[in-house]
């Protein structure tokens, strides 16, 4: 490959000459602009030659990646311990911008998922309604549909667990990986509500899944009314089978188990049923309450998560860099990001990229020059309604767990525990290593 | 699959009985919640199962699309004469939301594409600056991104040429489907040349490519310095190779020709170079102007395309439709679209889906009840510029073409021209079969 040269110019001034390019005022085609003979300057087909196999490949109705980009999900740290190896964590420092590619989208299913004849699909709609309703995929289709941009992140992300579990070898991937963002499109679920006529004292909705064992879970009725999708698209195209195809639902900024994957049937009820998932798995016990669980968990709390340096990477040497990552809230929008360089003594603002999206993967930038020397990065979100992501011990603390950080190295005690946005350090060494430092 | 019941409430609640449901206030745990014994609701992990090869299949690292969803590209009408077969058609009609997925965007080269080592790659920038620069794929990476949803379109989409191959058989696809929308993430090209230093006189870029062609394109610095974007992104993962990986231009707005593929060098000069392809292929003659070359368009114009119901649809029969589509302009933002039922007499506004992204595709909405009647449907997008879509024969009279539509079924007359962004209706007949009216 050429090196830019000083004569670059000069050279290229010469090559355009033989192109027989002629010059013109900007934006004007008359000015000095060759004349070509009509003839001569129509587009008209060219001949078709025999084409290079290889070049063809990658012409495909559906395309491909470059070989070279190999980036895939990898089994989290629970993986071997669930009853089908169904969870993926999003190489979240491996992909750019704000939209999550579907192939990468995290995934942590409870059971096997069905496998969805589409002209077979039906959505129930039942309970406390006055017009029962079975919606065909083509009848959903045929309502107006919304289309949002909102993340999921699984209520298990970021538990101190797999900070452990990966000690200081943790990547972002491993840590946080259970969340992604997406394009969602569907039909309001308020429209198919209102078609079927809710009664008076319908407060709340049990969703149910196709899947094996009937995945199931509450939603309180002022969610459904105001902003749930019954969705049928990801960024652009059908959901996934991993994502729920061909149905799912979309409660944007709530906990990914609120979104129900493969959706069978919605049962309008008078009042919450905490379903099975909710009792057994998503329940909290609370130390300080004596065996009592905290069950009703909605918005995720507000994360930012850095991203470029993170985890496992190799600063060359001292000098400029874009810290960068991603931060979102399940409350509204990102309303700051703040990173500090000195173990969380002081605070500087980051940029935020627009359009800051409410409950979206909202991407920051900060610009820092490393002098070479051992620095802990971190951020913290505070998004629009003042909520500010905590440390481990100031959130440990709200929940009534004793003992901060020392509590979760416990063994037997860090079973427990969902909702987990932590403050998250990592460490860049003066070798330009980088790994995390939360229980360093 | 159940059909709803009218007992369906009943049986509901005396199922959730049989779960063990209480009762609690929405949104307290408290409540009236179920006890649940400490060491029971911990979350401890189950044993692990053999579990079905064919349930595993969908969580690969890299996830793929159902197998119902068979939704592919097609070649377009030109495929059977260009030198490589490497046009393909997004099918606009069966994506749904206003991003794209990356392997359905549309392919529209000139040429063999190439295969291209990220860890080789070199971006060079030369020409009329102080500093002449080499960038790595990880260099351009180490600046801080900005990232951007944009549609492209390619210069000869929505060709008559494309209604005349296809007559009146003609799908959305066929017909407009040179045009996606992605997240493009990448560096601001003004950052790049402000490191290399513009030096005074440099008005105009010209981008080259490394395919077989080396395929090259003129751009103002105006727009360089404005939000042109060196992109290595699109949709969260990196540029595909079909379009242009590792690094490509993004010139929002700007028609597709000058968002040049597998970016090789940017050269700072002084005037408009007036490219081979911008020559030869891409320059319009003016009939008018008697063999004089027409050859700057930089932004697309605006333009809207029904897509349901549109060419091939079949509707079930009279009844509530949501006639919904995709409008863009080059230009800016779209301001509205509107319909019209009744072949251009009246026009009606459509909703249009927020947020409104400038030079983005935009999704449209407008509610129909279709009574039986054969009936045609076209759709107008007007731009924040105050830029109205045209009718064919507005819009060729406008380029000094005679003859309206006569001219374009005229054999040998309709080889040339760019740029459309005509009208285009779709007619609903009586059996609700839906077909493209443009030349009826």
């Amino acid at each position: 490959m050429d090196d830019p040269k000083r004569s670059e110019r000069r050279r290229f001034l010469k090559e355009g000459a033989l192109f027989g390019l002629a010059a013109g005022a900007m934006g004007l085609a008359s000015a000095r602009a060759l004349h070509v003979d009509s003839a001569e300057a129509s587009p008209k087909p060219a001949k078709p030659v025999e084409a290079d196999a290889d070049a063809l490949k990658d012409y495909k109705p559906y395309g491909e990646r470059s070989p070279y980009e190999i980036w895939g999900r990898k089994n989290d740290y629970m993986e071997q311990t669930t009853i089908v190896p169904a969870k993926k964590m999003t190489p979240l420092d491996e992909i750019v911008g704000t939209i999550t590619p579907a192939p990468l989208h995290f995934v942590a299913n409870h059971s096997i998922p069905p496998n969805i004849n589409p002209k077979e699909y039906r959505l129930l709609i039942g309970g406390m309604v006055e017009r029962p309703m079975a919606y065909t995929l083509e009848d959903l289709k045929r309502f107006p549909s919304v289309s949002a941009i909102h993340f999921l992140e699984c209520d298990a992300n970021s538990h101190p667990n797999a900070f452990l579990t990966h000690k200081g070898k943790s990547t972002a991937q491993d840590l946080h990986g259970r969340t992604s963002c997406s394009e969602w499109t569907g039909v309001p679920l308020s429209l198919l509500l209102k078609e079927a006529g809710v009664q008076e004292g319908a407060k709340f909705l049990v969703s149910d899944g196709h899947d094996s064992m009937h995945y199931s879970y509450d939603l309180p009725m002022a969610k459904a009314m105001d902003d749930a999708i019954v969705a049928y698209g990801q960024n652009g195209e059908a959901i996934r089978p991993e994502q729920g195809y061909p149905v799912r639902l979309v409660a944007p900024g709530f906990e990914a188990p609120y979104n129900v994957k493969w959706l069978r049937q919605i049962r309008v009820v008078d009042q919450p049923y905490i379903t099975r998932v909710q009792q057994i798995q998503h329940s909290y016990m609370r130390p300080d309450l004596k065996g009592k669980a905290l069950w009703f968990y909605y918005q995720t709390p507000p994360k930012a998560i850095i991203l470029r340096p993170s985890g496992g990477h190799q600063l060359p040497g001292p000098g400029y860099y874009d810290v960068t990552g991603l931060a979102w809230s399940g409350w509204g929008k990102v309303a700051r990001v703040e990173i500090s360089l000195d173990s969380g003594k002081t605070w500087k603002e980051a940029r935020l990229q627009e359009p800051v999206r409410s409950m979206a993967h909202t991407r920051f930038h900060f610009d820092w020059t490393w002098d070479g020397q051992e620095t802990t990065l971190q951020a913290r979100c505070i998004d629009d309604h003042g909520i500010v992501q905590p440390s481990l011990e100031e959130l440990t603390e709200q929940w009534g767990i004793p003992g901060g950080k020392k509590y979760w190295i416990t063994p037997g005690e860090s079973a427990g525990g969902y909702h987990f946005n932590q403050i998250q350090p990592w460490r860049v060494a003066a070798d330009g290593s980088v790994h995390n430092a939360m229980f360093d």
